[in-house]
């Protein structure tokens, strides 16, 4: 059990009355900066803030408050500052080129890659002529992976440890890399040409005699992913594992890099904002910054399609006309039908989506998946048909001044077209998505447009189709 | 620049050829199990797994294989794999009390909560009141935390040291209580009555001179957040943050626990599954183990409430009766309209509730956002307006047989139409949710039924109104 004391007697309703201080630790940075202290004061102060609110900070900041910052802050603080800014490529640029490269040399590689893309080309060319020439290879290496890699998420921050080492000398080799390294939580223990061999807990590591060797204590069945996985396949894995850092290999099982709890929030949060834009019909997220431009862009496509589809489920309604003219009462209710087939198509979607984000379906498991989807929207569908047929019943009669008859006769058709229609579009809202992803099409993109016109087809064909047939064929109702 | 020989010259391309072996590492468990090796020297090759891979093979094993695995495993193994188990708590219930108390001891003390919340409450008391009481303790607080409270998600597992500390009894300090804390990477320092006063990196602990004092290397204004916080208002600061564990606080001041980055992974998902299930019209996310009762559960209020609002969408579209009984043709496009409006306020208010859900916006920035979204959906609206008129005036006149001047002015409306339905769906996809954030109610939850029948609402009375008055008052178009 771990520590205790913290959390003795530290009852969540204490102290509930008294107001919490909230930091404003970015204001007292700017105030800092501005109060006329000595630089040496200032430097001083600066060590005891974290370095995303030093960032925070910076656009507050005039350009020449923000050189008075940079000549305070060394490499290795500034480099860290420019690892949470959002506009790090832009302060690089105020620097001198010779600065700016050595900062580049002081990044977090991957953050460090990160900063180049946003770089115009003839200015990252002159940054990366003035690095030294390894840290340079190591950021065109990491440069080099696709963005849906796993390769281009993965820091080379990390502690390797030769096999043949005893304790004491991994202890040394440790303490000499982790200056560099400070992800140290879980080493990594590699044979010849850096192979991957397994992975040791400090703790462990810790606790050891001193005269065991280091491979005694390696777990060699520790997890790892390979550098060309993609992303998507092996984000489930990387959560399950939950752990402070992973192994990333090249095919050949050499250690490239490791993949830190920090790199799966970032990776979690990029795909799950991926998933949700497209199931709002988005090609890619929006955020506040984004221009108008590239708004229209990531919208319009989709939005092509759909009055492409629309005007497919216009030709069928068109069918209809007939029916609608002589029984005009009817048309009021098809958009109740195609809103509530839609939407549960729609909730179908979703959950089928993240299901398959999250787990390797068999067959058998896909089908259960299917058949439990169209359980509940059948379900559904019967109470609220239930409902659609007493209560619209019920609303025609005192509206419309029909009889009671034909008045429950028309609720009768639509309670069961939304029945009929809502099976059917849990069937479609969960097979679709299935179906795509088999193909190797993303399911979260493609399926909204086909799953919304099919559901409206059939909600069309199903409700007019039956009034046609019922109302009018057999009942001989007409012209109200 | 950190660790570089491991990507030097790792092509990505390299041996993309050759075929990357996939580790199964829980059938490796399995087998190792059922092979007939002796206690020792399974004991001995169990070490090598993480304990995620242990918990997976857990539900493949009999009953008796199992027992046989908890014999193999010390206490603190097997705490670690319950951790990682869905049914951990199923699986405490096979050991002998003494001994699943003994695990929930060891266990971290947020996850034996949330083991614990599974549990019936009749064997909840039992083991409870067989753990040391300072750890019953310990568990009892964690779980008065509200599960919408920070506090609900922080772990007890770090370490603490005494700012009147030299470096070098500080160290000693750490390794004292490394044993039972793990989380090192971060060492919090603490005043009187653990009051918070700051956080030391590891790194800099161990090249500090040992004759230095260590509250002169803490950071004294290091991030932090407290356990009465909600997780929704505070879970942006912990992502920008991304440091392996922040503080967590009492109201008064005094460390409580910490949250990881591990810990944030999980509410990322949590919060954002959930974002992503309300904006699909599901009360709540839903797995592929939810029983069918609970799904219908989560779907139906949505669709109930939706059922009501389309009654009201259909009294309105019923008010145009006349208007399509005299000119039957333009109903089949009403499917489009009302479609193209509610894709378009989907968009729109899938990238408000992201905006609202990472920043803060001021009044401005709101209106801002608003007014950006009109643009967006009105340049849209005339793109796709421009195409409805040309496109289906062309299709109306080929496969209606309409005179072309008729099927133009019916396509004019619908471009029309689409238009103003799109720059006021995108309007209506804004301001609602911004509306029922500004009124403490959830935006993803509650907008999207709104949205719906305004944009129905609105698509309807310009089409069928404009139809009206164009097509028929003006033109006297009509029985067609």
């Amino acid at each position: 059990m771990r520590i205790l004391q913290a959390v003795k007697g530290a009852n969540p309703m204490d102290n509930t009355m008294e107001a919490r201080v909230q930091q404003d630790y970015v204001q007292e940075i700017l105030s800092l900066l501005r109060s006329g202290k000595s630089d040496e004061e200032i430097r001083d102060h600066l060590g005891d803030y974290h370095a995303n609110d030093i960032a925070e900070a910076l656009p507050e900041l005039s350009l020449e408050e923000r050189h008075r910052l940079y000549a305070l802050l060394n490499n290795e603080g500034l480099a860290e500052v420019m690892e949470y800014s959002d506009e790090a490529d832009d302060y690089l640029e105020e620097l001198s080129p010779q600065r700016a490269a050595a900062i580049l040399e002081e990044m977090e590689p991957d953050e460090a890659v990160d900063l180049l893309k946003e770089t115009d080309s003839r200015q990252k060319k002159v940054w990366m002529s003035l690095m030294d020439p390894e840290d340079r290879r190591s950021l065109q290496t990491l440069a080099s992976y696709d963005e849906d890699l796993i390769g281009s998420r993965m820091t080379t921050n990390f502690v390797a440890l030769n096999s043949g080492l005893s304790i004491k000398e991994a202890m040394r080799s440790l303490i000499e890399q982790a200056a560099d390294n400070d992800n140290i939580s879980t080493l990594y223990v590699v044979g010849k040409n850096r192979s991957y061999l397994g992975a040791v807990e400090l703790k462990d590591l810790i606790i050891a005699r001193r005269d065991t060797k280091l491979c005694d204590i390696t777990a060699t069945s520790y997890p790892y992913v390979y550098a060309n996985d993609r992303i998507e396949d092996c984000l489930e894995k990387l959560k399950d594992y939950s752990e402070r850092s992973i192994p990333v290999l090249s095919d050949s099982k050499r250690i490239l890099g490791v993949i830190t709890a920090q790199d799966v929030i970032e990776v979690v949060d990029d795909e799950m904002g991926e998933d949700y834009a497209k199931l709002a019909g988005l090609t890619a997220e929006e955020d506040l910054k984004e221009p108008i431009r590239e708004s229209i862009k990531k919208r319009l496509p989709w939005l092509m399609l759909l009055l492409v589809l629309g005007l497919v489920v216009s030709t069928v309604v068109g069918m209809f006309e007939a029916v609608v003219a002589k029984l005009t009462i009817i048309m009021a209710f098809q958009s109740l039908i195609l809103d509530m087939a839609g939407n549960v198509g729609t909730q179908s979607l979703a959950v089928t989506i993240r299901v398959l984000m999250d787990e390797k379906l068999t067959g058998r498991q896909k089908l259960g998946l299917i058949g439990k989807e169209m359980t509940v929207g059948g379900l559904n569908g019967i109470i609220l048909g239930f409902l659609a047929l007493s209560g619209i019943g019920a609303y025609i009669a005192l509206f419309k001044h029909l009889p009671l008859h034909q008045a429950f006769l028309i609720s009768f058709c639509i309670g069961i077209a939304l029945l009929l229609a809502m099976v059917i579009s849990s069937f479609v809202g969960t097979a679709v998505p299935i179906f795509f992803k088999r193909v190797g099409v993303d399911p979260a993109a493609a399926s909204g447009p086909l799953i919304t016109t099919i559901t409206d087809l059939v909600g069309v064909v199903t409700y007019y189709g039956l009034s046609a047939i019922l109302l009018i064929d057999i009942m001989h109702m007409g012209a109200i």
